[in-house]
């Protein structure tokens, strides 16, 4: 898959293929999108951080799949509502920039906690 | 910003130039996820399935927001463990396609609902 | 069960019967819980708000299930931190109630929205 | 508060008083739940597992306070589906004591990962 206009397209279609959309409503597709990353917190609920980044076979694989899980309703949400996810990614990130100057947060603990 | 590339790209120098990377174990980002996951359910809590397909102004920005902070945390995961986004989404539509084959599941929400 | 006490008393030899008394850090008993409150939100996610309201047999059972595992694990934090969960609650609806005054949210959607 | 009748006795009049039962579905509650379970989530999230165990102050405040907001919620919708918290804990607890009988699972870390 070559960007995330592909991933839309195909996300769209398999969706439309099973006559899904009607119950994809963005109330319940965030309702969806926390269930998938709630299965990807199970994934390293019990592991130590550590751990949890040494992760193979089995494990990994169900990491990824989960992952996937959540682009893919991530994706479903930005198409219902007409979102840019990179545009509004980037915009994120200049939003927090100016929230968290990097001068007055690096390296302090207490900053990141308010975070 | 062009592709997840570019994203991934700025969100490892926001990170890095905060020297926030030791915070970020996998099972710590995941926790951050489902934070943002959680944020983005509480916009649409109390509203109705039809009112959250027509959301405006200030809440409209809000669910942007959220939505972006999920795409960033995903993306450092994804940093993190190596993953690549696109190829896993992909990889799981294909999955997921021979789990509920279009023609079975079509128009039935009793299939849908195992989903 | 006559009340939370004894439950607190049976999670606790439940526990320690199995040695898993050390995998239950407070950070790994939240990220257990939002499992599990995830479980729950899964059993809804596809319903109407009025199906969610009239569910019966296997579902209503797994319900039920979701909803005693969210409890199991409050009361292991609960008896982690020592937290007394009734008097935690009671001070919290004082403190609720101060926020939104009867009087002034009756009724009043937009009030409710950003409770 | 003597126990959980109280609780959902008084948890009852919040809502009427605030006229607030009709958002009170049970899709609406597992969502609001979750939220909240979140909440408890991003207080340890930074933190390390030791750290986690040994909160203070307004940390300690904090995370009382979404364990309070969990249980109110979880009280809501057992109120709601008329559902017995306390039967229903010790319901489960007997399931899961036969899925994980003591002998075979005490001290294996993988068992409990299984968990």
């Amino acid at each position: 898959m070559k960007d995330m206009n592909e991933l839309k397209e195909k996300v769209r279609a398999f969706v439309e293929a099973r006559d899904w959309d009607r119950f994809h409503s963005p109330k319940n597709l965030s309702m969806a999108l926390i269930v998938e990353a709630a299965e990807l917190v199970e994934q390293f609920q019990w592991l130590t951080e550590e751990e949890s980044a040494n992760i193979s076979g089995a494990k990994r694989q169900a990491v990824e799949e989960e992952m996937a899980d959540i682009l893919v309703y991530l994706t479903s949400l930005a198409t219902k509502l007409n979102v840019d996810l990179l545009a509004a990614a980037e915009a994120k990130l200049i939003k927090n920039g100016e929230k968290y100057p990097a001068e007055r947060v690096r390296g302090d603990a207490r900053k990141y906690n308010e975070y």
